[in-house]
């Protein structure tokens, strides 16, 4: 029974996403799903990214999933873009129908990308899909070299990997040809890119990408 | 159904907990059931706190959840101590009829102390009864000092934080202060270590107050 209901639990979630999808399409929205531990650095990510993609004219609107408080949302609204919190309470990631309501109301007229920044979980966020065209996963060096082989769920869904945090490799035992060997032996395809959120470091080399990909 | 079945499946769970309890009990066994985000430090930390527990006299046993690799429980058995090593797969937590598999054959007679090391995750693993006395949390500086109120089921069971990594202090702008009061407000018993896991600070610490939390 546990797994009859499963199945049930995912198909319905698959079909919630695919509405999510086909809202998206009618208005020409791509959308990411960001996906990382917690504290790797996606908010603050955000903080650099956003200004640098209004630029090149692109409108944003994002999705914060959290399980409790307001502050990313709050963090990203000062940027003056739309954006909304789902607070998930003891849920380990966002789920389609969460992400459904949440876009009730948000003005989709006025963004072509839509950046849904998950639950801090390297795990379970990895198995649903909430209607995106791409995940993108997001490692810091202080977590270690060896997460890419210890949490290989996350390499198998991603497009790309944001290394963050590299201004900590000094204080770190940290090893980069480590951390790319171990991406690339789950994900030979994978993209890897190098940031420092912190200080902006990395920022365009990753939105060129991000650009190029949602055209296609 | 969903509800019903999700309350069957936790309390199977909760029943072989109970086995593993009765089974530890028997053998007078104290246990802990360790959890973090992924790469907060659990491992390095158990490498330097077991020589110190060995000192005084506790014979200590591990067990080590991953998704993936044995890595964990290679870094341990170097320690020349009994281990064993759960891969969950694609699962988030480690489960007790996981952890009552593993004890299967595990020399019980010869240890005091079992440390579980849970998957690398702030939000499933602390829904899950192991059979253990405490739950531990752990978290580390760079994740920032907000993750406290933003993964509060983690504060919820904990008896104890570890803050680890406290030597990048200084490259990052995490504020200690900030850290404690965000902990207490959460849990206002909890008590709180502040460790560097490579170097070996705040270490003994730890172990006085777990030797004397093993004993009460």
């Amino acid at each position: 029974m546990e797994i009859k209901v499963y199945k049930e639990i995912m198909e319905a979630s698959d079909q919630i996403a695919q509405q999510i999808r086909d809202l998206l399409d009618n208005f020409r929205i791509f959308a990411i799903n960001l996906i990382s531990s917690p504290g790797s650095g996606k908010t603050t990510l955000l903080e650099r990214l956003i200004p640098v993609l209004e630029e090149s004219g692109i409108k944003i609107g994002v999705i914060e999933g959290d399980l409790a408080t307001s502050n990313d949302a709050e963090r990203i609204s000062r940027l003056n873009i739309p954006v909304a919190q789902i607070n998930t309470g003891s849920g380990c990631h966002l789920g389609a129908e969460m992400v459904h309501q949440a876009l009730k109301g948000f003005p989709l007229a006025k963004i072509n990308l839509l950046i849904i920044e998950n639950v801090g979980n390297l795990v379970c966020p990895t198995g649903f899909y909430l209607g995106e065209n791409i995940k993108i996963g997001m490692m810091s060096v202080p977590e270690g070299d060896d997460k890419p082989v210890k949490y290989p769920l996350l390499l198998n869904v991603s497009e790309a990997i944001i290394l963050n945090k590299i201004d900590l490799i000094p204080y770190t035992n940290f090893n980069k040809d480590n951390f790319i060997n171990y991406c690339k032996r789950i994900n030979s395809k994978v993209k890897i890119f190098e940031t420092c959120a912190t200080t902006g470091e990395g920022i365009t080399e990753f939105v060129d990408w991000l650009i190029l990909k949602s055209k296609t």
